[in-house]
């Protein structure tokens, strides 16, 4: 579920490819650099995957989609890998149990990073001249996609182990965080109803779940100019928000009698101050940086109760259509750190995943990628609420304003935030 | 989860509502003419009710909203009812822990009849040409519509509970059913693209889920002719489709594996033959008749076994919007029994709930009704799925074409079926 | 877990035994007389049962083990009922599902009466002159055991259902209580060391768990000269009892910090006073009286506080055989009141069940009952622990010193109470 | 649950305990010198522990008992370890979870390493000579006598972490195995009825759960001569004893329905052939060595099933009695592998911890340490069962007949067998 699966991309020079394959898998194992072979091998809940699984399964997806079907004389490194890295591709065959990824000590990360040269090697020696390669592309395209979806995970699922760690331990020491002295003021950006075209076309890479590009028709509402922050959240915390069910959806409620919580995961009072567990320690509250780590029924709930709703996914879409990328992404190298625009529609890319009120559906006319593969997207559509905009931890190239990421609506790990709307003119 | 929570319907002849009120009474007992003081008192899972706490629940409904707020002098039944049968409405106050309705013996099923008439000739009393039964009237009729609505849960949370009887009871043996000989072919009905009317307007009774009204912009899609039937189901079954991953949605296949399932509810096989279990005690499997009591992981892996997919619950609507509803519906009694037609778009309405691939969520510029009733509706929208058309066991008022019904995806207890459609031209 | 298994009775005029059983079997009625329908169906935890259950399964047991192998011509009531209302004896074949057993609402309470009705008459049918009665006679004696065992067990499953309705509805109005104006004195009753003789002997009904008698040696003890009282188990909790780990067991600790609780069981506080839920309803809580509805944890955790531990039930009994056992038992008829004595060793019998140390486990020596009987009580001896005296609901023939009880140490919705031991001369 | 508490030793040369205490630290790091850091951190259920965690708590058992208290100066490595490494000590303190043990990467295995050098250093500098010394042994003895008791934890939760790995990974690829070609013809010894003293007495180390001895009386009854084997056990699997009922206690029956068994834990049936998974791997079923990883419960049903019985705690120790343990004890050195030995009463010790049917209770006239070591003993004596004899992975410390193991009746990750026994003369 915590995975995405994706269409293939198109046309570029080969070589270019595979200079950008070998620059995805360092990055991985940058992410990685200050970590001990301990903080890869925990899984701190089924949802979550130790980072040792994931530079695997990374590694998995080329050797399963591309070495193996495509590079003749191609060596499997370990047979039971096939087996013990398959995340969730019922096509290729069965898989070890989820739950149980951070027991499995052997192989030890040694034998990992043996495994990501080997397949390293042999993807390098793919010809690119050759005539399959045009074959090879796409494919190649989607696993160093896929690699970068999973750098995010790496980091939201090691923040999670750290968390259960009564010591709190600092994941990324060095992480450079810009302090927001103030929040720009909340302004509400109108949009017309009308038809609108949703999805994505053309030649550059993308999810299959992003397509096909169709038509819908919006009624007239209006965003919000920037993402609700801590302040304005703090504010729903101690107007007793959590105690009070008509701000909360049902199933949201039951929840929160079972599993009572105060305030979004991540967040502790210490005295009368709040602090929030980061990639870099237990920090102070900075009451102008946008809220983080809600989830769905939080979203919806802050939402109701300052008498505004979240945006669907397609007037997020709408209103990210207006905007120049380059205004909003003012970092080219994906740093951790957000960024910030006091102009009109910001914070829209690259700070927070915004939850939508929408459903993950499939488009009109959507079609899973033939093959195995098309397991990557299609067969997670139920249940789990569409995020959109990225978040300070998302690479550069997932930045897109058709891009689609998904949760269950529980889900708080993840760098996810919100930003309110309204309906009418 | 349940229930329905409804927006206040217009002017009518006062008179003839408080006539319908009586009806509506008098219709939920029959239902429970044939049943033992212990059938209408057992619960056989949290989501279901007992039937006396439905005759209890409905009353209560009356009580709280019209007799309590409105009726100068009304004297309560018993003060302990206000929180025993409260359903879910937080703004009244809490509420009896809902998985354990079923061990409350007391008050016995007497003097649950004496609550009823009670409040029955609490409501006679009421004096249709006062001034202010204008205000009532909407509440009077969201009453009536909301038992209603329990009175087809009445007959499906009998059907689960007797159904965990060995000895397969039988709730109605004398309810007509029609055999049917010839399923008639599937066909594929047209509809093009372009910017539909979605919702309800005007003056008739709806409820508050289905407004506003709204344009919806549709790409062009084929919905088929009729219902799958259970020969259609059973291929889907006998090719093994509940082993095969690959037709199921990730949430579904892992509760396959948790809880093996290799046909819908309610289906019992003995020696080579299908049974199954009715409110007219196991009978066995119509082929020609329309699959029941599949849930929607069931109906979206049939769908893609088939090549084809579910409906939106817009394009539902819209090609219902093409019906006369005569044509659909021969019966003018509420009966129990199905209506079949062999012209092109047959068995919309009245025969199965027919899931659809629609998240259950607000219409844009949704607002609840104001006060406490707005809890009827709006809190459950998430993770829910609608569904569309009424079953053989809804009553008439509430077979329309704007009507939502909405079960979580793993709800299979309820009359539900499916239709399916498919993208394109 | 709720019933128990016993090793014949012997010789006695074959009419009396036929008296005692029609006796036996219109006290079971008479127990109910006061319920209604709903009251008898329901089955609040998978460890109670419905009292219908409790009427039709008794009712099993003699048209099971007496009525089919050993009554000519005997024609069977209702051929379900062998599965329906077996209990767990897996050598007559499958069971229904312990847990479901407050669903069963067909057959009805009417026809649960026609089948004892039907049983009755068959059993008055047999001809005591006749060869075989010999061997039918243990059965019948066995059968009216356990149906006593069961009258029981109606009560406390009864009283547990009837709790979780708030509003605390009364079982049994017109129980006759004594209320206790002083407990007397707790003085300390002295026991030699030495060879003791354990366990039952001779021609008088007991159960299989009972034998054979045995030797064993107990070094010297002493036991409290009476039960601990509610007036010294508040002491017990005021002194924060339920807070402070070193009095509980490490499992009863754990269990204390997932389900929270701060008195025993039926116990409710409303402003500063104690209440206890009881069969005639909510009542005052009565210093003097004996404390009721604890289970083993807080028995034994009671004990550590007071610096004293439980008695081990080969302690028990051997200070029970220095009693006379009428100077215990006043009342002769089993009234659901308690007795209670000034003198020295008192409440012994028939007024709580009293938690020993001890683990149920079988005599040296023991051997089940042949046949499918045998399962009566050994299969059980793993995880329970021992509980001597009977209580105020206990049926005058079981009450002896040689009679084990016995329960898992969670259990607290039988009338269980506790006496302090210490060791040394 | 899985540790042991203790009865303090008493007067030895000082130096001597202070070189057991360098030997007892150095073996546990022996134990784990093939390990990598990630064999370490696992934690595979909530019984078991990970190796870093075993390495560390036994660290702050002699830092939290010895150095804290008494040692003059003595500086805490870490004050959070106080919180993070107590198990179950309530007196010292909260502790953190036990479920989340294998979560807690940081501190990293060095940082472990680094606590356990500085506690030995402080522990080395212990004058032995000054005053207090004398108050510091028994608590030196105790810490290493806890340490060892881990040791073996190590083994069996290694044991169980590796066995979730589907690549089933060796733990000890050089341990010696014993082949054994022909288990000893089962031969019953008998023992006379009369009062033995049981439990410990006297200078030498022992828990205080073995103590105070006290008189026990046993009735006649005769032991098997050796202990029962895989080829027996096997017997009992073939001949269906998974699935007949009669020999199972009820408890353990309801489990089997609900989480099928069809072996021994860590047992693998490859084709036609057993296999099961050791220390050193999956190795082929050796049909003559003594069965291992029963549960109580297993143990149990093979009794019954064999007609006999499991014996009861004093039987063994009075069995145990009468041998010279070096006859059963060739071997000198802790190694892995059992002794076995063809005279009469054989492989009572170091070969596997053999199952009573005695629940865990304590002793007549039983105290627990003073103060918070108290805690060791005494608070799991409630739904557990005693084993005897010690296993071929016990510290030699360990094996003596006075000495009480005790697990849960469903736990089969130790080194756990069985021995008959029957009453009788």
């Amino acid at each position: 579920m915590m995975e995405r699966g994706g269409k293939v991309g198109h046309g570029e020079d080969p070589q270019y490819i595979i200079d950008r394959f070998a620059q995805t898998r360092g990055r991985s194992l940058d992410l990685c650099a200050r970590l001990t072979p301990e903080d890869m091998q925990v899984q701190s809940m089924e949802d979550a995957s130790p980072a040792k699984w994931h530079l695997a399964h990374t590694t998995w997806f080329f050797e399963t989609f591309i070495l193996k079907p495509w590079a003749a004389g191609y060596s499997e490194f370990d047979r039971d890998f096939e087996y013990l890295f398959n995340s969730y591709y019922n096509g290729i065959g069965p898989q070890f149990k989820r739950a149980n990824r951070g027991l499995v000590t052997r192989p030890s990360l040694d034998a990992v990073f043996a495994y990501r040269n080997h397949v390293d090697e042999a993807i390098r020696a793919l010809h690119p001249e050759r005539n399959g390669f045009s074959e090879i592309q796409p494919l190649l395209e989607l696993g160093i996609q896929h690699e970068q979806q999973h750098q995010e995970l790496i980091l939201t699922d090691l923040q999670h182990a750290f968390f259960q760690n009564p010591k709190f331990p600092c994941v990324a020491p060095d992480q450079h965080v810009e302090t927001i002295r103030h929040a720009s003021p909340l302004q509400w950006i109108a949009f017309d109803a009308g038809i609108y075209a949703i999805g994505c076309t053309g030649d550059k890479f993308h999810f299959d779940n992003e397509t096909p590009q169709h038509r819908t028709f919006l009624e007239a509402f209006r965003l919000a100019s920037r993402l609700t922050t801590n302040a304005e959240y703090l504010s729903f915390i101690e107007s007793r928000g959590y105690e009070r069910p008509e701000f909360w959806l049902s199933e949201a409620w039951q929840m929160l009698q079972t599993n009572p919580r105060i305030a979004p995961l991540y967040w502790q009072k210490r005295g009368n101050e709040w602090f929030q567990f980061t990639l870099r320690g237990l920090q102070r509250l900075d009451p102008a940086a946008p809220v983080m780590h809600v989830n769905y029924y939080e979203a919806d709930a802050f939402a109701r109760w300052a008498g505004k709703r979240l945006p669907t996914e397609q007037e997020w879409e709408v209103a990210a259509g207006s905007l120049e990328l380059g205004s909003n992404l003012r970092h080219s190298t994906p740093t951790l750190s957000p960024e910030y625009d006091g102009r009109n529609l910001t914070q829209m890319f690259n700070c927070r995943w915004q939850w939508t009120s929408s459903s993950y559906a499939p488009y009109p006319g959507y079609r899973p990628l033939p093959g195995t593969v098309g397991e990557y997207n299609g067969k997670f559509m139920v249940n789990q609420y569409v995020l959109r905009g990225g978040s300070v931890a998302t690479p550069e190239g997932h930045i897109r304003k058709t891009y689609r990421n998904f949760f269950c609506p529980g889900a708080s790990w993840q760098f996810s935030g919100l930003r309110l709307a309204e309906s009418g003119p």
